[in-house]
């Protein structure tokens, strides 16, 4: 099972790294990053760089297609290059899926037209321009579209897929190996949980 | 406040990239990655490549020093330029933290001897080695030591950082932007929830 992930400058780095982190390890399963040209690109405060491995047209078919968020997606929903790219490998995949604002991709791509499909909270009501019914649910399977809520939401939606092509024993050894037991030591990871006015500030900053 | 996350190669990539996309996001925070030289490492499974962005001999301070884990630093256990660098930077800095299997990197600079820490579950006993006292916690902090437990722990520790740091509405903030509010579709994160087989297969693997 191989896993294709887009990267590019301004993404998310956590929206790429924790679905990769549990995607690669079930046995013979791999993952590779995709960029628009091989080399670096840096994540969106700059502060990190990651490999894109190969480009985009060294990459005709894959079988879970994933796009990550983050600001420096935005450019991708004019970009037609990409665009062509996503449809092209969305018609052979077993999974088309996306982590955050990723799903904003898929939308301009043309592929969530009459789909129900989630996102990051803040950005949410974007997908209703792209025919897609925003659903608040920490991830959407549709069809082979599998969309996620907001960077940290790509690992539980990868735990689900390993479910579900591998079965729940093989995503309950990823799960273990990387002693996915979430215990945050605040509870504010919603809107619906958190304070009123933090929930305000980041909505205003958005 | 500045952190510094030690990369090399067979680093368990979301030991560093969980705690970097919490700790570089206080107004007024920055995270750099540091490699025994400047370029390209490739984390554990060999698909993803990160950027150390500065080599060991330009970082002479931090606030917070973040050792990672992945069977990738068995190595820096008997590395002494590495050691030293890690003994130089606990000595000035505000908090000395690990991922994983990043304590043993910890324990071997001699910084945890008569310490209580944690790590990944599966070489937790390994700390003994190093005069610790192993304790099975999210996170465990013993004065400005700061170690936590496999992997996806360092989403957790990071957060409780900030709060100590920043406040719970910093930490509340980050929580929220990244949407951290998980729920794993299993309930095998640690060995006494996993099925008896799962941690037995993974206990024999490692």
């Amino acid at each position: 099972m191989k896993t294709s992930i887009l990267i590019f400058d301004g993404i998310t780095a956590l929206d790429a790294v924790g679905p990769y982190e549990v995607l690669g390890r079930p046995p013979g399963w791999e993952v590779e990053f995709v960029g628009k040209a091989r080399g670096e690109v840096r994540a969106d405060n700059g502060a990190l760089g990651l490999s894109a491995d190969k480009s985009l047209d060294e990459v005709e078919r894959t079988d879970i297609l994933l796009v990550p968020g983050g600001k420096g997606n935005r450019p991708l929903l004019r970009d037609e290059e990409v665009l062509e790219w996503v449809r092209r490998l969305h018609q052979g995949s077993t999974w088309t899926t996306s982590v955050c604002t990723g799903s904003l991709v898929l939308g301009a791509a043309g592929l969530l037209e009459g789909r129900r499909a989630t996102g990051h909270w803040l950005y949410l009501e974007h997908l209703r321009d792209f025919g897609a019914e925003p659903v608040r649910e920490r991830w959407v399977e549709d069809g082979k579209l599998l969309t996620a809520a907001g960077v940290s939401a790509g690992i539980d939606m990868a735990l689900h897929l390993v479910g579900r092509e591998a079965g729940p024993e093989a995503a309950q050894a990823v799960q273990l190996a990387i002693e996915y037991d979430p215990n945050p030591p605040f509870d504010a990871g919603s809107p619906e949980k958190a304070p009123a006015e933090i929930v305000a500030a980041l909505s205003e900053r958005s």
